[in-house]
């Protein structure tokens, strides 16, 4: 492991497997893409597994190998940070099924030496979990400190504590529920739509070409940006402001500020992002539902002894703060260690990737009283 | 009039014109499609006009000529209802803009003998109530005993009452606000991009074949339709409820009840409305700025003495309560007559267009009230 000490290793490992899925296939090779920073304790017990949610990366705290930009965590993760990487061996993987390194619709399937597409198998929040537990196998981790998580992340956090109960200490879950509402799920219907809607995705066999279902996508984005920002946020940043030149066109370009600033995240995340994989992670995520896996009752979800670190914010609508009570009470039915805080921010659910040193205490403090050493 | 004391008369009248838009354009001439219900009082003081919403139509309380669908406020409007026809004429008329009658994008402009397609000005909801208001200058009504609306029919209600108070006795305003707020820009500019990454869509040049955008008209549709329910009535209605199989396909159709819904909204609702319409009412909308119109104070808007009825309800976050205070409190300033009231509804936004007996009570107090015979 004494690679691994650096910092911000990035490595991609491809395991045989294979990995059985929730859907019942069995997938084989499994690359997984991942970043470790700091050390492993010689007893094996300062390892701390971050995931990431729909549309990040295995960059979570050094600068990207290609665009340059930090971390999309180095506020909370690094040397004196909440997540301290002087304390902790850090790891984040890619998430199964992105287009970031690890296997996904993008990456070639085996028996056809072309890009899986949409021959890719369909697969859950669940599996996700399977293929980082396998990442630590592979790293001779057979006990996270923590696994913590925002949005998606926060998922796979109390997945991994449902499906691994034996190798978590504890779980951080930020901004997240433990299922996918019928709002959530339309909201994503309407990104998928977008994106089939795109005469350029041709069922998902665009890898050939240069020519992907990029407006799609960006309409997708653009849908699903929306609801990663509080109302009073979008108007404290952009009210009814025009643009420069002051003045309505009477036209279709972008009058307004809130117009272009969407455009834009429509159009930037279109250079960084797969569009088939963006099919397969929201229907991961619609799919989940941690209460159906554990018989209908989310209780039943929490029989091992790992202790819970909750934190919602109070404008966030996509996972509001009622999703966190229902994991909560759940916790407290099932006899679990459980802390829980509402935190506010004016920012909704974009909240747990900002500026919030509230949040930082409450990671840090969490992660500090853990520490048996 | 005694042709148009027929119920549910329907039919279109080409004025000359000019109309002079907010844009600066004089648009001549100007087709409006309009319903008639019930008898012009001899002293002329007995219509009311009822304003439709984003996609809606004249089609108010007659069964659609070509569908045979009941109109979609037969709820309120008729013999003996809320707004009685048995007592008042009331008239219904397509916005400008639309497709369903009134001059839009879809209809011919004279200049050129093809559709106006992208070439039609761009409209305001101020526009559409200059239109309306030559339409009454033609059925020889000079004042209207009420104008009434839901969502964007409110909208016009607001700007009749601004721009003609004259002619207004009384305004009745359900569920909409005197602005758009960044928000709801943000989700029309998600349903505009849709359409225009539609590559059937062609710079809104697609009349001359049968080949619409359809795909793009129905996610923006999609989108649109999450904005006007809530959360929570989403999840008393479907919640994850899988369709009829029951089971997860582990595939990308429709598996959750919530999606096939979705779908099938977008799906219908291409047959009946026209993509330019959208982008061009979509625009109307964001425009809409009953302050800005008056030198940024909205209580400057309301100078006549129109008395007002303003309606919410308490789960529409698209219009949310708060628009409706807004305006109340405006309208407390101006020192005009207003009741307000919140109802209570699982159903958001929609909820104006569903059975309320509360609304019907309201209604029909407020116009009674005002009633002079």
């Amino acid at each position: 492991m004494s690679e691994d000490a650096r910092f911000g290793l990035s490595r991609t490992v491809t395991l045989p497997g294979p990995l059985r899925l929730d859907g019942g296939v069995l997938l084989s090779p499994v690359d997984i893409a991942y970043e470790t920073y700091g050390t492993l304790a010689p007893d094996g017990g300062n390892a701390i597994l971050v995931c990431h949610a729909l549309t990040g990366d295995h960059h979570l705290a050094s600068n990207h190998p290609r665009t340059g930009k930090p971390g999309w965590w180095t506020r909370m993760v690094g040397p004196s940070k909440p997540i301290d990487t002087d304390k902790y061996l850090v790891i984040c993987a890619n998430v199964l099924g992105s287009c970031l390194g690890s296997s996904g619709p993008a990456t070639i399937n085996p028996a056809t030496g072309k890009p899986w597409a949409m021959a890719f198998p369909v697969i859950t929040i669940r599996d996700m979990v399977r293929a980082q537990a396998m990442l630590l196998d592979h790293l001779g981790i057979a006990r996270l400190f923590a696994v913590v998580g925002g949005s998606m992340g926060g998922m796979q956090a109390l997945s991994w504590a449902a499906t691994f109960p034996e190798r978590v200490a504890a779980a951080v879950v930020i901004a997240s529920a433990a299922r996918h509402s019928a709002q959530n799920i339309a909201f994503h219907e309407v990104g998928r739509q977008a994106i089939m809607a795109d005469h350029r995705w041709r069922g998902g066999d665009y890898y050939h070409d240069s020519d992907p279902p990029a407006s799609g996508l960006a309409v997708a984005r653009m849908a699903a940006h929306i609801t990663y920002l509080s109302e009073a946020g979008l108007t404290a940043k952009f009210g009814r402001r025009l643009q420069a030149r002051d003045a309505k066109t009477f036209g279709f370009d972008a009058d307004f500020q809130v117009e272009s600033y969407l455009r834009h995240q429509g159009l930037s995340f279109v250079d960084r992002f797969d569009a088939n994989s963006y099919l397969y992670i929201t229907r991961a995520l619609d799919y989940f539902d941690l209460a159906e896996e554990h018989g209908g009752t989310l209780a039943n979800a929490f029989r091992g002894d790992t202790r819970f670190c909750l934190v919602s914010f109070d404008t966030d609508w996509l996972y509001p703060t009622s999703e966190s009570r229902t994991i909560v009470h759940a916790l407290n039915a099932a006899g679990a260690p459980a802390s829980f805080v509402e935190l506010s921010s004016p920012f909704g659910h974009d909240a747990f990737l900002l500026e919030s040193p509230e949040l930082d205490r409450v990671i840090g403090g969490f992660l500090q009283n853990g520490t048996p050493r």
